[in-house]
């Protein structure tokens, strides 16, 4: 879709970034469904294993597993965590933290700055959202379930804590912890630049700093970049905050594929893939019959904000007035997010689904669909194979069809990395395991843990 | 999807022999369209240029190219086409014929045994379905529109003609037509092995035919082999025959490197790909809500042809007792595709249905994908990237994210070809261009030719 998009917006054939980049596939199938989650799947790239969806940094039995980032750490090289979701979201979670259940997201906060985790401080380079899970309860747009000042906690441990375009800027000390949004990062499309760094940004602060500070070492750097919220914007169907999070990701992709050539003293290799296919996103429609197919993406073009944005902003609207209303539906909701010439059928809608913004929100996304002419399966994730990137030393040496839990194995051989003791130690800490990473008495069971491995037919 | 089925069945984890080869990605917008079709990509296959949805083996001015094949046999080699479909469909004619339309296949039947072909008979080998084209109108079954018998004038040009399974047991003489079905083949799931030859069966004689034919020259062979059944049911949401006309690709396939693995006297490669996907199909479905996902293949053990077959079957059923009715659609339609417990709304869909195979057929495909949990997103193409597969020499040199054209070009190199030559003298001869490759006076103009890369914005 968004090489399409460039295609027409450019008049010319054009490919993206990461098309130079395209090695191979990666299968995504967790220990419980043939449907992953990315708790799942980031505990395959992190500790490369398979487990169940829901699980963070754990194997099926519920106990730790150690990590390439952990690994990476205990050997002398530094390490960083970059996402646009909440940092304590499930794909850098797993790089760090051991839980039974994602949704655990105060525990997870801790984890990830040392508190409680046998190994302590183990992530140098931490930026993203999330900073409802850092600050007591009780405090504005807090989400923590206690009163704990994880932020003061991070301070205690070293860590420059931050969360201002200012202080990103300048020369920050490592440790870092910089959170720039309570809860997930705008969609690219919508970022206010002044307040929130892009991916490309913070990618390259993390990559940089890393390398700064490893100049001198003979180990260097292990960072793992999440374009996090191009899975969100396939959950909302939402095709514009979809195509803008994927042409940051290419921006972020080719910065550091440029950064790779241009430090030929650091041999460092990217890897990038999904962690999964979220939304069943596919380009076509019938016209006329086939073989008379159509996507047109030409209306990305006069589509300027998320769904979720101009969702947001039609449910803050208020007026007694339906022609007041049906003119500020028509031209400050539809037609900024490309929707030209709303049906009459649309407009009822519209005015109907005004309260809630998830409902509105969809259906907004699905009619600017509906026009492009792109079809989206779910709302949910898919069990379809994601596509897989790599540039610089012995990248290629992944290439091909590839099961999940081989990226972190990949990872763990490139660093010269064991696993196993960190794994050991981890599950050594039995007060570690049994009140942080077991489920609790009283917490609800949400998880079937079904088995695919050892199934009757 | 087979890959999970294989898993689920085999109760371990196990790849595809496909997944071994898999080497990249391929692009398929076509001229007019993000959105392509089979002769737009076949042409981009076997030319190396864009084209307009529907072209058969031309340009965007409807002057015929040289194809890799035609080229491989100017130069030499022996050559070959196999398919499952009518092989005058789109994907083989475009390696040989030469057709403003994809629709004119009795035009398309008499170019690819060389009749007003300026080339002459380039095909040594062709195998597949689709002797409907080449008998005379008025003869059992005939699809001609006019008196011509193409079978016998395949005979006066030198060809084995045969459409028996006996006859392709023997060592037939080159050049031969092997035509074993009226239309196309039968989808693998309910083929009649001693009526019909399987895919790999006919991919294996064709290269061993091949192979002994050029085994004294310094030239060896072309052969473009299609598992096309697998778009039609894609076409035909119909998940059952998808899988196993998959399953039949991927044994093929297996073979074919098993071929070349075991001929290291002849240097071959294998290039795979799709021309398109078709359905859109993805898998999965939320549960009980995210991350509770979920893929059903244990579905396919009880499901025992494809739709269409049992579609045709429910048609042909005549009983006036409603009661005895729906107790052949539960036991002898519903329960051998799969569906065990219908419901009553499918019951009354299933009776209501009966006399259309095509509505029908759609209607217990859909239902059976239900319990699937795979979802399809349309009855036609899509424009997503399809993956690409190698095995054997130089085959890493075409690795990685590729426009379709390039396979063609690639091909071409790796046989030492040029095109250019043979566009030209298919070019010089005016009379086969304006009365076999043009637009005839009173014929329908169906097709839009939209232009993706001269547009405004």
């Amino acid at each position: 879709m968004a090489r399409d998009w460039m295609h027409w917006n450019n008049n010319a054939t054009v490919d993206l970034p990461i098309d130079r980049m395209m090695i191979g596939q990666v299968r995504t199938r967790s220990s419980d469904s043939y449907v992953p989650d990315s708790a799942s799947t980031a505990t395959a790239y992190s500790c490369g294993i398979k487990v169940y969806n829901g699980a963070i940094g754990i194997d099926d039995d519920v106990e730790p597993c150690g990590t390439v980032l952990e690994a990476a750490k205990a050997q002398g090289y530094k390490t960083g965590l970059v996402a646009t979701s909440r940092i304590t979201h499930a794909t850098p979670a797993s790089y760090v933290a051991h839980v039974y259940d994602r949704d655990l997201e105060s525990n997870i906060a801790l984890q990830e700055i040392g508190v409680g985790h046998p190994l302590g401080s183990v992530v140098d380079v931490i930026m993203g959202g999330g900073r409802c899970f850092f600050t007591p309860q009780n405090t504005t747009g807090s989400c923590r379930d206690d009163d704990i000042d994880a932020l003061e906690l991070a301070r205690q441990r070293g860590y420059t804590v931050f969360g201002d375009r200012a202080t990103f800027e300048e020369d920050v000390k490592l440790p870092y912890l910089g959170l720039f949004t309570q809860d997930h990062m705008s969609y690219d499309i919508d970022r206010d630049p002044a307040v929130e760094p892009s991916l490309t940004e913070m990618a390259l602060k993390g990559i940089n700093d890393l390398y700064k500070a490893t100049k001198k070492s003979k180990k260097g750097f292990f960072i793992m970049v999440e374009a996090s919220r191009i899975d969100h914007a396939g959950h909302a169907n939402d095709a514009t905050g979809h195509l803008h999070d994927i042409l940051e990701y290419n921006r972020a992709m080719d910065a550091m594929r440029e950064w790779i050539d241009e430090h030929d003293d650091s041999e460092t290799v990217l890897i990038s893939t999904a962690d999964h296919e979220c939304g069943g996103l596919t380009l076509g429609y019938e016209l006329d019959g086939a073989p008379d197919y159509w996507f047109a993406p030409e209306h990305f073009a006069s589509s300027h904000g998320s769904s979720g944005k101009y969702a947001t902003l039609w449910k803050n609207y208020k007026s007694n007035d339906t022609s007041d209303a049906t003119q500020y539906l028509k031209k400050s909701i539809y037609a900024p997010y490309g929707i030209m010439d709303p049906s009459e059928e649309e407009i009822t809608q519209g005015l109907a689904l005004q309260s809630s913004t998830s409902n509105f929100g969809r259906f907004l996304a699905l009619a600017f669909s509906k026009r492009l002419k792109v079809h989206w399966a779910t709302g949910g994730h898919t069990g379809v194979d994601v596509t897989l990137y790599g540039h610089g030393l012995n990248h290629e040496k992944l290439a091909g069809q590839r099961d999940n839990t081989e990226i972190a194995h990949f990872a763990a051989e490139q660093l010269g990395l064991d696993l196993e003791p960190i794994t050991e130690k981890l599950r050594a800490d039995r007060e570690f395991v049994e009140k942080l990473v077991k489920k609790q008495p009283g917490d609800a069971a949400r998880l079937k843990g079904r088995d695919l491995t050892h199934h009757h037919h």
